[in-house]
């Protein structure tokens, strides 16, 4: 869909919710939103997909049930500034909402909103109920992550030539949904965890070596990067790997960028990118380079990280159940850095390309 | 000093260690290095420059005291290391140094280096010994950090114009040594705490209309973003402004970016930048612009780390001194985005601009 008809969509949902609730008021019917449940069982992994997905269950929000009222009366506040945002094409952070819509309200002591604990989950339930990422609803998250490399990106007028931002890189903005994608050259996307390694491969000019984008997570990655990677790999057909460090973490950074997280269900389908495949570090790798010498060992916090993604369905497959299996009875982990050992140079010049030419990737 | 006369003068220091330490062997005498004393009585803050000091106090690294030999000849090593570092122009993060250097040595069952916590504060060590700045040892520290506005900047080759990114900046790297000033049509600095915040002036074109240069913290300042914003000041003489939350974490931030930090008291004079002055989040901003009913309740942590503020020389200014008895006898803090509680684009159009213009800064 078009950027510009889906915002007409999104406004035309937040529209509607307000035509809904009204017609009740109308029918003197209570007024009632229908919101889907956001618990763990209804969450599921589509095997098919690689996505986990929300499920059909919905939970009615109640005008007249003094349980529900405040919170009646909390989401269409959010819903009605949501609705003003879009229309006026603004955007804010979901601290700047609280702090608009947190007010008295007139001839009571009780304010709208007590803290910031109250309206961010009545975001995603805006989100879910809706069917929109809250980027869409001109909300945004904090923004982290790095993107260099041969890709030229339309931001606001300005056409960003990627790979003429010296050692530096683009700044990856919490939305990236105006975005248009220009000139794209590079044959692949490659996602690093820690922001270290990227310098590294930005010195050793492994982008330009190897045709390629590479963009820095800093960690687990912002929403912005995973809708960013997500687009450059549906709207271009670029192909994704993922570059973490050897531990349940690292793990778990790829599992978010591939399959979604729990906690967002909903927006798996917008968010994840279930083609992309990871390159390492694995635990095999450690004997195949020998690393030995470099491991760390896990702690107490790691070992109960491994057994709760042995759960994971999409853990399931043979190759990341040998791996995380190694991981649990070697007790140790493996950074990205550890390849210094080797040399500086090893990571682009052998790791890296070695691995992605016979294809040693997992799914 | 033009950039490649400091190259050249980094790289003899190196080797002139080296060539004391031989002089020492030559002779028969122990091998010893003089590295200045970092505990804070040898750390005074300079009230002429308003930066932290080092002092002159130095302690003896002797090769044949037991005590110390491990850490002599890791010293050696580092210093060894960063020698080829410069010489090959390659950088290392201070992890990758660490796994660069740790071995097994040979005919014994010691490694030369068990952790990373043995080889930081040995960086630390050589760089006051030698007066350097670990970015000049070709050593970086993680990057953070985004700049937009009007200043061009030679990065590797690649001429930026930052004020051609659309919404998302240019992210600033680790090490900004290489970075050559260009065509520069700001008039001053604002330096931004948190990330919403800078968004939010990105989308009201806050840098366009006071033709500004804004840079993100995104909470403490990286000795990326210190550097740069020292070098922008000294350089290209303009003056810089900081704008943090109205908090004890947020005056430290500015306390950095204006004096340096106890830790890295000898690096001072390349990172600090003495003459910023702090535009706000104030505690008589509450009264002023009317946001009592938005402000946060102070938690015990952070009353604590306020009569930690209060002990600061740098502190004891007049203005400071109020706000931060006022802040402890409010028991409240204030954060930037509460001042979206006015309107979104209040901050861009009237807090900033208005205080600017009527000077209402603090020292």
């Amino acid at each position: 869909m078009a950027a510009h008809k889906r915002e007409e969509e999104v406004a035309a949902r937040l529209k509607g919710l307000g035509v809904e609730i009204l017609a009740d008021i109308k029918k003197h019917e209570v007024p009632t939103m229908h919101v889907p449940v956001r618990s763990l069982n209804n969450v599921t992994f589509n095997a098919h997909s690689n996505l986990l997905e929300l499920g059909d269950k919905k939970s009615a929000r109640n005008f007249m049930n003094v349980a529900h009222t405040k919170k009646f009366m909390q989401s269409i506040l959010i819903a009605a500034k949501c609705k003003e945002l879009v229309e006026r094409n603004k955007t804010a952070s979901i601290r700047e909402l609280y702090y608009q819509l947190k007010h008295n309200i007139a001839h009571t002591e009780e304010n709208t909103f007590e803290g910031q604990d109250e309206s961010d989950p009545l975001i995603v339930d805006l989100e879910t109920t809706l069917g929109v990422l809250r980027e869409e609803l001109h909300l945004k998250a904090d923004d982290k992550g790095t993107l260099i490399g041969k890709i030229q990106i339309e931001d606001s007028g300005d056409v960003i030539d990627c790979s003429k931002l010296g050692r530096s890189g683009l700044s990856i903005p919490s939305i990236v949904e105006h975005y248009k994608f220009k000139k794209v050259e590079a044959d692949y996307v490659l996602v690093i965890e820690t922001a270290a390694m990227f310098d590294r491969l930005v010195e050793e000019k492994y982008h330009v070596n190897n045709n390629c984008i590479m963009v820095s997570t800093k960690g687990q990655a912002a929403r912005g990067i995973r809708r960013l990677v997500h687009r450059i790999n549906t709207e271009l057909k670029l192909p994704v790997i993922a570059f973490t460090d050897g531990d349940p973490w690292g793990y778990y950074i790829y599992s978010v960028l591939k399959a979604g997280s729990m906690a967002l269900a909903h927006e798996s389908k917008r968010l994840g990118t279930p083609e992309i495949k990871f390159i390492g570090m694995t635990m095999t790798d450690i004997k195949e380079y020998g690393l030995e010498k470099v491991t760390e060992k896990l702690k107490d916090v790691d070992k109960k990280r491994i057994s709760e993604l042995m759960q994971y369905p999409w853990f399931q497959k043979k190759a990341w159940k040998n791996e995380l299996e190694l991981m649990e009875k070697m007790g140790v982990r493996l950074e990205q850095q550890a390849l210094a050992s080797k040399s500086l140079e090893f990571v682009a010049e052998e790791y890296l390309p070695d691995k992605i030419k016979k294809n040693i990737l997992l799914p």
